[in-house]
Parts: structure tokens; sequence; C-alpha cells
């Protein structure tokens, strides 16, 4: 029978014990987009050339809350990670973001990669708001995750 | 010209100015969605049961997330919100997620109503991961924006 | 019929909405003791005399935590506390803790009142653990309230 | 003499040196009740059948809390937690909760089932706060812990 | 008599209180350097370029500080910022930080305004410190504030 | 090439991976000073002594910051402290604080003893800013470093 691994027998809320597994190598990629107008798009790329912030500022929001996943999500374990990235791609309607994490240890960092993705989108959204509101948010998935006795994943 | 109101004149981001303001009630709503196997779907409807506690997870989460937003978000200010609710509603191939927000102050609550809908879609996301790790976050968009000086916004 | 203010009408969870109240001036008192041994007291109150930083520190803690309050109990509103004072007063068998919160605002500071106590209590608890592990914290409870619609409170 | 670890020989408050120990695998079980009227009782029952979400929202506020037990007690040092779970059992005058919690490091999780118990309690007492202020949290103590060179202790 | 008034007649900690005061227009400027290698300094520079994010890390961390202010130094009160700015001048031997806070409040800005000048420092020092280990932080001082009882101050 | 770490080469700022690393032993210390006016100095030492919390704020400030140092500094990894201790030192026209950390780990500690220095110093000088705003925070610098690949570090 399919049981979500967060909740007991009972149906309660836990975290799940990770007490029992060794440390290994983990990493995982999520990515996700922001379609916005022409304009907006316009206005974030000249705010990101040499004299902006933009996608700075998104970056940094981005690896910050990685870092705070597991007070975020709230059965996530505490991660001592050791890299988080988030990167920018600008595409025709809209950018890109792709995160990835990675640590050494005993669970995997899905909810980090997506959870710094989410947090960069949301970003970007917040600094560009005031020119289009109608920005959607969409395609937020992992896109790999390796190590861990699962062992390897690719979205299809 | 069109010009990012959190980046200054330099094109150095900063928080946006409050001070002249007069605080007035305001409110945003907010939804997203995500996307699963008819599995996950089945097993977090299960799980949100009488004894279960999936939704009611996801649900704290936004809320608690909603009163993180200015320490998640590099520009936004820190707000007294008034209230926060998330809602759920099942889907055909999975769950929206509404989350509405309101103050009475000198700025508007979009962003917490963002950032309430991505965190609550993300719990979501976590606790369905080991029956499906495809699951696809979309469509988080502003909905309505009520009060202050630029008065109601609607998403077409 | 009885309700909780913090579920709405289907059970689920909520903050109240305070957006139509008038800010007033507003406290709250609440105290609990910690109970232990001979040995551990005498531990305390020697390392909270000249050299000694034992409730320095637990006052110290319960003052941030209830700036914390917030952030910690899913439901209560973030507030702007004007004031908060942790006290210590020495009894026979251990040590019992006061804390005072106020606030003008649009709700009660009861919560962070009651946290502060919790966290001083846990705080004294954490640093004489290594002598009495024992020690157990009870009568963590609201003293008075003052302000707001419903007026003074005051436990029986 | 008698002596408290978290005072240094000039009785300066500091955080105990762990970084010679091994890391073990230890566990800690803390639980506490909280006392209220009969009209209370019932409504945190009837909040927490099938649409209610009173003790789902108490558990969260635990497990999250234990992962802040870092943050909120001064000397206590961030840990990589395996596990947390926070239950609930209904007395005749009140609630009763219990919450574990384990790692594999090099310092107890004594304090993180004493905070998880502490603001679950709390959360509880928020929630139910409207219909009765005379609620007295008591009996928060350490039930046994388990690992570590000191090996096992259970309260008599 | 002299007195902290941070400190009560026993000498205890406490928030002072602010609750008798009424809301007014307030701002602090602080300023800090941090001196530096050649080597150091140039790869900064050119870190901060068209492609580089050394500088808007820096920044944003010191306005994401700015907001944290009330939970990082016990006795401040936790404040709704209306604005901050951070920006960054190069000198001959290293960099000023120059950090602005303001909002309409019952407390003054000065410490948003020195902290986000510390955490911007020290964000700099984290980024170059492979380089230069030898950095030397100092000069951090309130240059003006403005606003609330006792008016205008300007340092010397 | 002289190339910053925590820029990847394109420029963007990211967590510097260790994964890699072996975990060992390192410690770091820092120390810093506040100067400040007599009056100041007379203030803190009377409200540092028998019935005074000054010091004892300021210290478990330092603590708790350094316990925070990966989600105040971007690209600082979260790290699983092992000890960290804040000394006082009066001078003849201020104080020196000195703060040590240590982890078996897989990164330094400089940040989080360079962080737990400053956020003291910023501690006094909230608490002694109502009798001299003229205070000013200098030489806040690493003193040593231990452990890790490349080895012992002090400053000249």
């Amino acid at each position: 029978m399919t049981q979500l691994t967060h909740l007991d027998d009972k149906g309660a809320a836990r975290m799940v014990d990770v007490g029992g597994k060794q440390p290994t190598a983990r990493a995982a990629i999520a990515s996700g987009r922001i379609r916005m107008s022409q304009v907006a798009l316009v206005a974030i790329r000249d705010g990101s050339g040499p004299k902006g912030d933009v996608l700075a500022a998104a970056r940094i929001a981005g690896i910050m809350a990685a870092k705070q996943t597991g007070s975020l999500i709230p059965l996530c374990h505490p991660l001592a990670l050791d890299a988080v990235t988030v990167d920018f791609t600008f595409e025709d309607d809209g950018l890109r973001v792709t995160a990835r994490a990675s640590l050494t240890g005993k669970t995997g960092v899905e909810m980090e990669a997506m959870t710094a993705t989410s947090i960069a989108l949301l970003t970007i959204y917040d600094m560009a708001k005031a020119i289009d509101k109608g920005m959607v948010i969409d395609a937020i998935r992992l896109i790999e995750k390796t190590g861990g006795k699962s062992g390897t994943w690719r979205a299809e």
C-alpha cells in the first residue's frame, strides 16, 4: 500500500528518521520559470548589466533560502550543505532559474534546490512587480537527484 | 522610461522608501498549483482525512512563511500582518493552493500571499516526493490586490 | 456554540483577522516555575552572583524569545513590542520566572509573555541539567492581561 | 565542587566544548501537560477531528521549534537532528504532549525534546485562550535520555 | 547619576519601554571601513564590474541584516523599517560602507544602520578572505541621527 | 591570476563547494574594540558588577550570533559549531572583545569568530548609546586560525 513517509501509521506528521542511514554524497538540481511582459523583461535585463543588482539579489536570496529550508518546510531535516548555486537564463518570454544543492549527508537535498529556485523566482517577481503584476511563476520541478540509496533520478 | 523601483539611479538594490505613505487597509490573494500522479494525489487525499496531517502541515507552513517574507525576500519590508489564510482545492491532476494576506500598512502584501502559496506548495511536494518526484509546481500568480494608492488590481 | 477563534468554519487553522481593530495599549504578565534539587539551586545561585551569568543568560533568552513569538507560534501575529521584562525569584525548591510584555497594538501580548517565561525556564534547565536532569518546569500561566476590548483579566 | 558546565571558571557563560567527543546515537523523550476547563478541552477535541487542525498545528509547531533549539537556548549547540516526533494524549482535565528527538552526534538532544514539548503546549494555549485564559502548563520534564558517555537516564 | 537605559534599577537587562512615545519620522546613517591589501582590493573591484556580484552580495546582506536587528541585538525593539540603503566607496586602501535606515516609529534606527554596516563589511571580508586574511574592519560609527525627541545628532 | 573563491568564472556569487574536503578540527580567534567616553566606560563597568547585565548580554548576543553566521553572511556554510566563547577586556578608552569558535568540519570558522565579535560590540554600543552616541567600533580582525588544509595563520 502506498504511504506518505512523512505520516506515521496514525496519520500524524513526523520527520522521517534518518538515524540509521550512512552519510553519502548527494546532489539535486531544480529549475523553474517566471513569465513576464517584454517591458518587464527588458527592465530586468537592463537592471542586471554592469550597474544593476536584480539577478544578483535573486541569486543571493535563493542561496540564503536554501540554507533556511529546514526552518521553512516543516518536516525537512536541518542540513549541512556543501554547496549551493543559483543560475539564470533569459528566455523569450521570461527567465529560467536553475538551482543546485549538494551535501555529504544522510538525506537528500531536493527540497533545498526546490526552495532556492522558488525564492529566487519570488525575488524577481518582487523586484519587477511595479512594472508587471501579471507575471506567472511556473514549471518548478526537480530536474535531477544523485546519490543516496535510491540513486540517480532524472525528470523525463 | 521604465524603471525598477527596487534599483536606485545607479542600479543598486534598495528597499523602496515607504516613509511618506499613509497606512491603509490592503489585501492580496495569490494562488498556485502542484500537478502530480494519481497515486500521489490519492495518498495526499487519504493523508488529509480524519487521521492525516498533510494539508494541515502545508497550511501552517504557508502561514508561517508569510510572516517570514521580510526575511526571505531581500527588499521586502517587514510587515505587521493582520491576517493570513491558506486554502486547498483538489483538482483532477493535483492541488490548488490559494493564500490571502492583509494588513493595515504603508505597503502591499502581494509578496506575503505569493510566499505563503509557494511554501505551502513546496511542503506538499516534500511530503509526497517519496511517491512522485516528478510533481510540477506551476501557475503561481497574483490573483488580486486591493487597497493602497494604486487601488484594486485583478489578474485577467 | 463554543468555537476556537483560530479555526475557520471548516476547522482549518488561520490567523485571527485583527484588521478591524484599533491599536490600544495592552500588557500581559505570565509566570512559571522550575523545581530542582538543592545542589542545583545552590549552583545557580552561586553562578548568578558577582561573577556569574546564569540568570542573565536566561533573561536575555526570554526577552529575545518574546520577540520571536510570531515565528514560533504558528497563528500568532508578528507584533511590535513596546517592552519586555523577565524577572527571577528564588524559592525554597527552585526558581520562579515572571515575564511582562506590552505594546500599543491590535492584539494582545499574552503569548509573548508566556513564551518569554517558557524559554527563560528552558534556559535555566539547560544550564543546570548536568547537575540535575530531574528538574521539572510547571505552573506556566497567564497572571494578568490588560487593555484591548475584553479589558483586564486576572488569574484567580 | 559542583560546577555548572555552562560557566567557565570566572562564571562567564559559554557553550560547552564538544570538540573532543565522538558522534554516537542519542535520543531524548520529554513530556508536559496543559490543564484546562472542560469547555476548552471539548473544543480542542472537536477541533482535532476530521476537519480540525488544532493538534496538527501544535505538532508542526513543536517539530519546527525542535529544529530552532540552537537559536532559542543561548548555549545549545546547533544540531543535525535525525528525527523528531510530537504526540498528544487526552487526559481528564487536559492534554499531555510527548516529544522525542534523536540524532547521531556529539551532544545530547534533551533540550530539543524539551523545547518541542514547550512550544507545542504554548500553541495549544494560543489556540484555546479565547475560551479559557486560565489554562496552566505544567510537568514539563525529561522522561528519558539514551546514548552518549553518560548512557541512559530515566525520570523516577 | 549616569545610568544605562537598558538596565533597571537592580541592574537587570530590559528593553526600554517605548509605550508612551509617539511615532515620528526617524533616520540614522552609519558607516565603517575595511582595510585590505591591494591584491584583495583589485579582486573585489574586478568582481564588482559587469559580471561580478561582490558588492551586490554585501549590499543585500546588509539590508537583510538591518531587518534582523531586533533578533540579533538582545534589547532592540523589532521595528517596521520604511527604508534601508547600503552604499560602497572605494578608498586607497580599502572600502567604505555607508548604511541609512529610516522608519516612522517610537524608537530610533541607529542600531539598524550600525548592523547593516557591520554585516556588509563582514560579507566583504568573507568573500575576500581567501586572498587576504589580514583585512581589518574599523571606524564603524554613527554618522547622523534625525527625528525623535532628542532631535538631530551628528558625529563630530 | 587572483580570483575570489566566492565567485564562479562568470563572476556570479556562489557558496564554495566543500564536498570533497575531509572534516578536521578547526578553530578561529577574532577580536575587536569599542572606544568610548569615560562616562560611558564607567557606566558599563558599574553595570557589569554584581547586579549588572551589560557584558553578560553582549556575551550571549555574540555566542548566539556565531550560531547564526550562516544565516547572516550570504555565502557562509551552515556549521555545526563545537564551541564558542566571547570574552571582554577593559582598556583605558574602551573595551576589547575576543571571540573564539571551533568545530570539527570541512570549512573554517573565521566568520563565526568575526561575527560573534561584531555583534557583541554592537550590543555594547546599543546598551551605552544613550550616554555616548560617538562610540567607535574598530580593529575587528582575525587573530588566528588553526586547522584545515592551509594550517595555522596568525595576524602579524
